[in-house]
């Protein structure tokens, strides 16, 4: 399965951004905190959520946004003041160094015609570029977000267009990167996904009510049906006069980021077609059949290597079992963030089920690699536990070039594989063989779904 | 696996004790606060660590104590102001109604022979009895737990006893219950577990250090080996003269909580010579043997149906799957306590794997059924998905009887199997079919073991 | 005036109770709120309101303490909890090295007829001694409280009395020390004076409700009249039979602690039938009497010394005026605790008005010197700004023994009056002449009342 | 005196500023906040304090800023935590209904030129046409303060000026209105007076050290000597290469704020070479001589009343007495903002000395009177206390326009001198006389200074 807030030795999380709009003017903010609740496993540093009445008086916004996760920030009381039928949220993973309750999101401003309410997903490549040309006509920045770049520019472009969709449009023109955005202005909840569809975003509907979010999880988790992924390219209007669509845009090219399937969406997530479930089951199927192995157990690191776990004792016939049981209440405040504390930290998170590997020869799967210690401490656990040999299986390629498009790695020293042969890394941590998804087989996981898989093979989409 | 701070609809937790004794002087408290981290899933409430320097002069103890998770409680400028290098800790579970600040332990207090800290694990039958005869004889109450009770019959039999020890054993002839205790005097550790067994305590060696615990799964988190169960009746004391037993309530006949087995304990944990996880494989195997079925997977509850699902898997043949994805952000404080929003709470915490139940007949495991109202969500979410037949089994009996050893039960009129026959409740729950674990197959599980299962069978032990 | 939560170089406050009753069945918890709220000067450290029905069912009560102000620790909706037509509060000023949160009363706590709550203004010279004597007899201690023992006594007299007031009388009859008590048990409000009177307690009547506080003006705050004075040794119960007094322990001989009519009681409160405003009008008098000295006008030291300022104005003809402003936003927590730092933290709680001082002779009034360098850095602030002269004059004799009925002071080597001649200190401080109030003025100031004024001249009633 | 937090029915407070530049590198921090400290009393709703290294590397700026006191926010951690020697600081006053945390200053930002932080005290009439030509050219505002609108302003012409100052002429050269501005750029620290002066703003000086105040209260705080005051109209630069000033929209006519003297200002504080004090002082020489009356004593309404009542009594040779016990201890958190609270708060927060006004006749001072029910109610309280007369007089004119420069008062219809004679007032309130102070008075007690008193006489300046 697949919750990461606590775990070691990762690549780090995406934002996850949700809207919706009632036509009926009940209440967003509490659906909006279910569907942040959903999402919550791509950012758990802060949340927002921002609501408006598209029926009301414009410029009327409430808004409510901290540090934490969604059931510690948003309680009842918190929910009953913000008022709206309309509403946008967003969680957020920290970036280092940047002072987090400023940076929480949505962003809510006012501007020409009244308040934009911003959620963002992404990282733009040439953020710095854009923030220097509006400082030079007179702009001032209040983050340190790429998301306020955004907003700066669209409400620039607004001056001289006749609707915000079309000042949105410009400014999509102008940026290079993988984004999904969820847009609040006064009378409509507009989305908007990077032309080459580098970042998710999808349509859901209940009853007359309008949903975007960044995975389908969080459609099902307020009841509303998945209606379809939105376009790459498109920009995506809901008002009261419905759904509308605008696909100047959209290209021919696409390129959805592979980390998506590997790792950030949730199992029961489908995004662009692909169930993410059966996704790392293939993965894991694949590297069976690549790395076959005599062993007598199959065995997943928890939670994020146990789907692909199941397809390689699917594929393999060899039984699949629990090596680890996962002490979830250990908490992100209570693990210190030193080498030497991580690694205590990984035996209190992780405890070995010694009955069940005792005198096993076990195939561990994990869906990657990143500086190689945490494998490298489970290994030890399992062998001082009895198990015989660990056979490591990795249901991602070999992690070897920086990613620009939003997934916030480690630097190139820290990427073990960037500078360690998978020989080299085998005796680095302790495994008896090791065996990493072949890049080809990535096509057979995610169905011939075209990929940004820049972090594996260097071919950057722009 | 077994995560059950937000499960709905179940048997309600223990509580979890915690006591260290270094001999080379190092701080207690950061040992204490990781033991407790591995035991939190006996009880999330409230949490303490008391320490005190038995080297030092008498009666310098500090302690610290407050509602929340331990990780949320201890941070280490809290951990650093608790100097000593024994101590002892506890984590509880809520009890209706009671003033939970005050009621979490340990309870520290000072008597005739400098202070006495004090963890608790059960229930006393005749505590009402004790605190009144206590009360004629002028003892005040500032708590409402068993725990003070305990505490102030040992101050009280300490005024005519040569050492606290004694003071224990005189006080243990009077306690009727389940009870495991931790207690630290100025000068000792004392480990005491109530003649039947019916509650566990286990001690532990790390170099010269000491260890008692709830269940072995904290003595590997701190690094200790698994020395032995304390035996039913044992009082137990480490002192800087080593480990001394007194077992004059050693007696003949024992009851372990079968619950212990089925639902409290970690599955990596020990317990009376029972490994957890093999139980619940067995009890899992149990039922396949009983209730075969043709269907096309099994799956499980997550967490506390996931392993008997295994067994049944490996007993049946049939493929292992997980059905649903449980979203672990979705806190204690974010869900509501009524029926309604606990419900929606379901759907929010655990979605469907789509793919996988899709035209599939499925058998479904969970450890009990108390009301019924939560596995009927389920099956209903299951059918809504696809599933063609939900056949659910249950890892144990029908829960009958009320308990009165420290398992926070609801009442009679609450507990479906008390006044529906299986079938009836087949009906009522929309399963396709029901089996509960036979009460002969709890031997086999539990390796003949003499338990209390009078939950199930009215046969009450004391 | 007189607000001394942030004084510096003083001796310690008291603490302060409240109790109320009310026949007609409306909540006690806001009127004792607000008694509290005008008691707050006899302690900033910590409060605590329990309340209960004394006509429902007995030992239900309710109770919530904390650290802070009572403006801090009750908020409405924590006063909405807090249901019961009868309750007793307490605002505590902290102990050195004490865990406070623990130690905040009023003490609650459950015996044998039911619940018992405490609060309690004063300090026992026996009580290790009745605590000694309790824990040989089995008793525990959960605090450091004289408070606990009190209780504890009273619980066991209880065994054999046939009521909770004659249980009280009997543990009277063993305290010795300084001490008023508000004590509510299921069906009384109760309330007890040491036979010295050296702890004040008064009632007051508001309709058919009737009061205990410490000060006559909590009975203000809460709109009731002031009725009389508790009599030393009295013990008074209030119950919906009405008020009943029992006076076996009144004595002849009363010594009423002076520092009340000094510095603890607020201006307008009338103690034993003295007018604190006027009685600090008369030392400042008795003080132009004995020091006279050729000024340009009369200051005080804000807020204690003003009113004997003023009282030297009137006697001298000089006139009065304001030489300081006092920032009353500078907090506790602001200010650390070091020697160095309490000096800056005079400069910016209190300025010179510049204007005032420059050229002039002043006299400078203040209620007592502790350790002496408050005042001198006072004077050096005066100088500064051009105060030609600074005449000091002192609203109490020289403070040179310890007290041991509840006033917290330095130890003997931190009274500089222990170890100097006035004419030293006067040097010490940089005074131009130094004046303090004559020990046979106190007779007049405070109208022949029967004093305890051992702190000056050592004559100790007990 | 002048502590104004708790006070009711008062024209609402301003803001304060606060800068400082050391030259020798130590932090700046700790002298923001002990300065803002010193401010308090201009604004208690939120504070914060930004800085940076002004030799450093552009664009390092630290921040923090809360709602709640200045001894509240600034604990010293998180000043340890605030590194630079160049700091800027804010004392903030609520305004309705806006989200003040969002709200709270300074205003951090970064620009063309590296950060800018804006510290800002004062109201501007065309902030709202300001704003809206700026969101015409494409800015967009996330709080709903006029010092966004200046911000934006000075970023907007620093894209086409050589220097920061130039940028901030240009921007003053739009403003309309009272304003005192310090702005931190990354090399300067500078201040900026509204050429009417209707805002104060000071230079200090301590070692080589500058500090720009609101106050000159603030420069005493910290230790510096009083410079001058900022000329209206002048821009002043404090950097590494001393101070320098650009005077170019310096203008003959001036005038300051008369509320300043009344009510606002510090009395230890000198505004202008008026010296606050002094100027109350005189205030209540005149109220004396306007409206001499035959009575026992004068007293004053604390804190704002005291002052003008110690002229009044010396220029009618009446003794001056306090007549009120104030309670400091009753926080803004306790008292209820409906009409009942705030007079029963009335009666919590202010006490009545009963001897010293019994039977006696009393001229009552106060500095304003805006809806009248706190007098009313005063004046309730001291009858029935027996004063047999009670004569009010008020140290500033009715108050009968509204402010366009930053005093945030009452609407018209609230203010019951627009609809009401004083002789009206004076039945409504109970008084036995009533006078106000003359409006030709003004200019003696400010010693001819030009003012602004529009609020009495609707002469607005702009």
């Amino acid at each position: 399965m697949n919750n990461r807030c606590e775990e070691f030795d990762k690549p780090k999380e995406e934002c996850g951004v949700f809207g919706i709009y009632h036509t009926d003017g009940s209440a967003a903010a509490p659906d909006v905190a279910w569907g942040l609740c959903a999402l919550q496993h791509r950012g758990q540093e802060a949340c927002g959520i921002a609501v408006c009445d598209p029926c009301g008086p414009k410029g009327n916004i409430s808004w409510h946004k901290d540090t934490g996760l969604v059931s510690e920030v948003f309680h009842t009381d918190i929910l009953e003041k913000l008022k709206g039928s309309a509403g946008v949220g967003h969680v957020r993973y920290s970036t280092t160094g940047a002072s987090t309750a400023e940076n929480a999101q949505p962003l809510v401003l006012s501007y020409l015609k009244g308040t934009l309410a911003l959620a963002h997903n992404g990282n733009l490549i040439n953020a710095q570029k854009l923030a220097q040309k509006l400082q030079e006509e007179g702009a001032v920045f209040q983050t340190t977000t790429d998301s306020e770049v955004i907003a700066c520019y669209i409400a620039r472009e607004r001056t001289h267009t006749s609707c915000v969709e079309d000042a949105i449009l410009q400014t999509a023109r102008k940026l290079k990167g993988g984004y999904a955005l969820v847009i609040m202005s006064p009378r409509k909840l507009i989305g908007v996904r990077d032309p080459l569809g580098l970042k998710p975003l999808c349509l859901g509907k209940r009853g007359n009510s309008y949903i975007l979010a960044s995975e389908s999880c969080a459609l099902t988790a307020v009841g509303a049906d998945f209606i379809r992924d939105i376009q790459p390219g498109e920009i995506i209007t809901i008002s009261k006069d419905g759904v509308r669509s605008d696909r100047r845009l959209v290209q021919e090219k696409h390129a959805h980021c592979i980390f998506e399937y590997i790792y950030f969406a949730r199992p029961d997530s489908i995004l662009d077609g692909i169930n993410i479930y059966d996704a790392r089951i293939r993965a894991g199927k694949a590297l069976a059949a690549s790395y076959p192995v005599d062993a007598d157990l199959v065995t997943g690191v928890p939670d994020s290597g146990i789907t692909a776990a199941m397809g390689y004792a699917q594929a393999s016939g060899l039984p699949f079992a629990f090596a680890f049981y996962k002490n979830s209440y250990v908490g992100r405040t209570f693990i210190k963030p030193t080498q030497k504390e991580r690694e205590s930290a990984v035996h209190l998170k992780l405890s070995i089920l010694g009955n069940v590997v005792r005198d096993k020869r076990l195939v561990l799967i994990d869906d990657s690699i990143v500086r190689g210690t945490t494998i490298a401490s489970l290994i030890g656990m399992l062998k001082n536990a009895g198990a015989r040999e660990v056979h490591v299986r990795i249901s991602s390629p070999p992690f070897l070039f920086p990613c620009y498009y939003g997934t916030d790695v480690p630097s190139n020293d820290q990427l073990i594989a960037s500078s360690r042969t998978a020989a080299q890394i085998c005796t680095d941590i302790g495994a008896d063989s090791l065996g990493y998804l072949k890049l080809e087989d990535l096509k057979q996981m995610t169905r011939e779904l075209p990929l940004c898989k820049a972090c594996f093979d260097s071919q950057y989409p722009v």
